[in-house]
């Protein structure tokens, strides 16, 4: 086959059909598969057939929230631009991300913060936001947990993908020692980033249309 | 160092001096390796220190480019929403990117092409475009280079990082393939993506605004 007259969706489905072929015998269930595949599809990286991490039964508590109109929020616009609107919009979810809200910019000048934590305090202000999306910041991710501690916050799902050298690996390790009452998706490591969170929130989304 | 109280500037600083440690004897020339070592930092992933591929002085004449206030375009809204704005409207480079346009919707239905394609065409029709960023898909850095070779582009440096299973390694490898005439940054093998590409554009970016 020639990739530049295939069509979108043939394209996806061969590389799901490579992905599955070079993963081999990988041990995931179906659903959860269906969330590392996505994964995969979107780094190239089959390290993430390795590294990811479900709180139990997170995936059809995740697809129960998306059914439910539950309102989505990022931690990066990036993570915002890459999960697809239209699918999301049949159950009424809205998704947001105020990293670039001028109102966060000058909470976090006020509050001596970084303006990741400030736009996750004002994302957790707001009970409609039940799943909270973090593919860049740990200290996003460290200040949703506090939060969750301290009762000021209660997640429908947390996806918690930071990436990089300082401090990622360790968010998502506090994440990953919660006690699984609040749903979480995550992978060990360093890997991680806004590109896979929104691949994640993809794949969940696709779950959920179907029948 | 506690991460959760570090600014950003001093995180990212951490995050450069860990990556030049574990990077170890790379080889790199100084002002290639600052746009490797950002592609590592916001990918976690130290392949790009090998698989990275500059066309001659492709880093010096993109600086120039940008100097001169060149216009970027992308190819997905998740490149557009990586590049630092702030940090390119001193030097008056617009940042767009027609994929989700009315028109190119309607041009690719008409046409009978991928969205890509059409937001490709749509972007070269503009003499003010050029700089193109490719994080994604395969289809819009081939038909950029079909423009090329038509004399219908002219741009002043191509990023070419398309990411995936069906055609993006054979993309990067005709970007590869080509003269040099036309600056190029690329990466071998099936890895890439919109967060690299901006990442690439960032760190051009940064090192246009040193004196």
């Amino acid at each position: 086959m020639d990739s530049l007259t295939m069509r979108p969706e043939a394209i996806e489905a061969e590389s799901f059909r490579i992905i599955d072929k070079e993963a081999g015998e990988h041990g995931w269930p179906e659903a959860e598969w269906q969330v590392v595949r996505r994964s995969i599809h979107t780094s190239a990286d089959f390290e993430y057939a390795g590294s990811m991490v479900f709180s139990d039964g997170a995936v059809a508590k995740a697809v129960a929230a998306i059914r439910s109109g539950s309102a989505i929020v990022t931690d990066t616009n990036m993570a915002l631009s890459g999960i697809g609107k239209a699918r999301l919009a049949p159950f009424g979810c809205r998704v947001s991300c105020h990293v670039a809200d001028p109102d966060v910019a000058e909470a976090a000048r006020h509050e001596g913060v970084t303006r990741s934590i400030a736009a996750m305090r004002k994302a957790t202000a707001n009970p409609d936001n039940r799943i909270f999306v973090i593919g860049n910041a740990p200290t996003a991710l460290f200040e949703l947990l506090r939060l969750v501690g301290e009762g000021k916050a209660h997640p429908a799902l947390i996806i918690g993908l930071p990436v990089g050298f300082v401090g990622a690996e360790e968010s998502k390790n506090a994440l990953a020692a919660t006690d699984g009452s609040i749903p979480f998706i995550t992978n060990m490591g360093r890997k991680g980033g806004s590109n896979v969170a929104a691949a994640v929130v993809n794949a969940l989304a696709i779950i959920a249309a179907r029948a």
